[in-house]
């Protein structure tokens, strides 16, 4: 008999806040307490009061580590033996590869050949085995699928998972209690999306802790596969060909389960484009002190561009990974 | 009658760890509680395990805040009412302006002409007044005294006075606290050294309340005015003429109340270059996603640079500040 909070959710239902508090208690003292931030400057420019929670300082640099030491911790004993398999563009790798290795669970995970140099090297480094494929031609998840199903092996979906979803969820929880402690009630929480994981996860958290809080998703142009499906009340998919330097976002489109999710708490979509995303990197740099990758910038880039009126208002917003190639960086401080 | 917390210290003496106890009151609620950054990649590459307090993280983005608060939270409503007067070569500049805007006590800064532009942006944009003086040709102290003398304004020193050190000293409480929580108990505390308010203050804590901890103050070349005055076992100077790009690092020789303290409880001083400081600004960028400025990470460039051997042990650093120049900071990313 396995402890109750071995038992595997039901797959193809959307969690619970009961769930949340659940991967909270399991990933509590493996995932870092990260800060929430303010910056007067910011506050200034805004008009009104900017939360930031700064994920970049998350172990394995991204909230990613949340959802995968979340589901990887309610394996028994016999999955954990078989191994896991996933597929990511890097930050759901390096913290699948992490919360194994903190398990002592083999991970192997399929990975585009192009992904920063900084998610392949922090992947390998924790001990997964890595598959290359290529973008353009393959599919990653029809590789994994047929991995794992080969080698009995449990696969860990970046998004579409219930463990997966109430573990990004645990960020929220953690965020409204940060800013009751600096007096601060969120009008709007602002955050990057890709399949919707983090965003669903924080919606269901919201719902339950923050009622008044209105959670916006925030995408890259030409990746607003989110804002586009939540407009039209269906799941519509990003067009090929696109291109937007936030890697971490380029899901094409939202998740079967974070979907319903979203489309109950949350919305409209906001989508920003590539350069404000660069002004937001700088911003965090220069008052935040904070490296934040370019899909973990998205929701700041939200609140710096003028997007939503922040005059009187008070907005949380989610940065939510910081692994960027040194190169990538270096060029955004040179424009 | 003032209450007991606003009696200043005696001038010309140290203060106790108690006095840390109360400067950790005073700054409550005010000061950040930054947290302490591990990576496993930096861990596994030293053979030990290295906790980073991420002063970066700090408002005003330095340590400095912490004794600016403790100090000026000390006047009586009538010093607040005639002003203070400070100099710096830019983080003790910020966090006076800072700390002055919300006890709203007005701030006059002499800071050299050449500081750091995000420094002396990050003064006058909280209001201070910023007096300018040339860093080769003038005595900034001796300019500070004049305007305090004339104005009535009370001088606040950057290291060199109890409430200020104490106020420093607050960092390592709370670090010790943050290390009982991840079940760390540190051998080795490296903490970076100007004037020694940091260093002092944390000296004291640490002596309160991790005695078995070995903390060393850490330098850049050029500028190693403290290990060379506890070797000697008096206070000397820095020779004229030597550069750093460690700006905030500059003092000329250590303080009059700072360098007993050390004496007493720390040393040997270690002492770094440039090149093994600019790499440690990439490891906080590339593992840590934390911005440090060139004088803040000395303290892990002698942690990574081999300088002390960390197999098996566990050793603390502070990552003081994280003010730095994009043009610096690109630079750096470039080598």
């Amino acid at each position: 008999m396995l402890p109750d909070d071995c038992q595997p959710r039901p797959a193809g239902l959307a969690p619970e806040y009961s769930d949340i508090e659940a991967a909270a208690r399991r990933i509590a003292g493996h995932a870092t307490v990260t800060p929430l931030l303010e910056s007067r400057t910011l506050n200034a420019a805004s008009g009104g009061r900017i939360l930031i929670k700064a994920e970049p300082l998350q172990r394995t640099g991204s909230f990613k580590f949340r959802g995968a030491m979340s589901r990887l911790s309610r394996l028994s004993p016999e999955a954990r033996s078989r191994g896991v398999v996933a597929w990511s563009s890097g930050n759901h790798a390096q913290a699948v590869a992490a919360a194994a290795a903190l398990r002592g669970i083999a991970a192997t995970i399929v990975m585009p050949a192009d992904a920063p140099a900084v998610k392949l090297a922090g992947t390998r480094d924790r001990g997964a085995e890595i598959v290359p494929y290529d973008r353009a031609r393959e599919d990653r998840e029809a590789i994994a699928r047929d991995l794992a199903a080969t080698r009995g092996a449990t696969l860990l979906p970046p998004y579409n998972d219930p463990d997966v979803i109430a573990g990004q969820g645990t960020l929220a929880r953690e965020l409204y209690r940060q800013a009751r402690q600096m007096d601060a009630a969120p009008d709007l929480l602002l955050v990057p999306c890709g399949g919707g994981g983090l965003a669903a996860g924080c919606a269901l958290a919201t719902a339950a802790l923050s009622p008044a809080t209105r959670l916006h998703t925030v995408e890259p142009a030409g990746f607003d596969d989110t804002a586009r499906s939540l407009a039209a009340g269906e799941r519509l998919e990003n067009p090929a060909g696109a291109t937007s330097f936030c890697d971490a976002l380029l899901a094409k489109r939202p998740g079967e389960l974070t979907f319903p999710v979203l489309q109950r708490l949350a919305g409209p979509g906001l989508v920003v484009d590539d350069a404000a995303v660069a002004r937001a990197m700088e911003a965090a740099f220069r008052h935040l002190r904070l490296v934040v990758e370019p899909g973990g910038a998205v929701a700041l880039a939200a609140a710096l561009s003028g997007l939503v009126d922040l005059r009187g208002r008070t907005v949380a917003v989610i940065a939510s990974g910081g692994n960027v190639d040194p190169s990538v960086f270096r060029a955004l401080l040179e424009t």
